[in-house]
């Protein structure tokens, strides 16, 4: 099967709750992450929620990487949605759990865009 | 199993082509989404890739919708991240699957933060 992209849902648990919580510190992390996977960063937008939890979105040239945090749960939820064969979605997730001190946390990958074509290549 | 976000992940083929790669369109199309899902918009980034191509997040209060689109392929793959009881996820890929004139789709619902406690609120 050939997919256009990779989409990884990382589901964080019992992370740092300050950290959940910190706006500027989530906005550096996903950037830091994009780049570690080798991605390049076309954009972001962050907002900090009332009373508490951050959602943000750092938009990738291959794609997207996303979080919306739930420090009053110790929760994140994390979407890292790449496409084409130099980027390494799994590096992205790796520092994003460990920067967010995350002591439980499950990965689900999903194909998208699914094609029949023999020769499916990421024209992005 | 009480989660705290609706997740749907939306695969839209042999859409409009000329649809999927005009971005005022689409950006369009992700507002009103947004809107006739009862989602309160908080922001939007959008990139039109070369040769062709878009990539959008529309970020609203209660998480995010996303579009990657891929005309040579009539492909687009949405994403419905929603959080609360006043929000209609289904509404949103409804509308997003129509206006496209998606011919095929196919739509995966996952729970996102399935918690223990027995009373799970979004405070988003």
């Amino acid at each position: 099967m050939n997919a256009l992209a990779r989409h990884l849902l990382l589901e964080l648990k019992i992370c740092n709750e300050e950290v959940l919580d910190d706006l500027d510190f989530l906005k550096d992390c996903l950037n830091e992450a994009a780049i570690q996977s080798g991605a390049t960063v076309v954009g972001e937008s962050f907002y900090r929620f009332s009373p508490c939890g951050v959602s943000g979105v750092v938009n990738i040239a291959e794609s997207h990487i996303s979080i919306h945090t739930w420090p009053e749960y110790k929760y994140a939820a994390v979407d890292v949605f790449t496409c084409g064969d130099d980027v390494d979605p799994e590096a992205a997730a790796r520092l994003i759990t460990e920067k967010l001190g995350a002591q439980s946390h499950s990965l689900i990958e999903v194909r998208r865009g699914i094609m029949e074509d023999s020769q499916v290549e990421c024209a992005k």
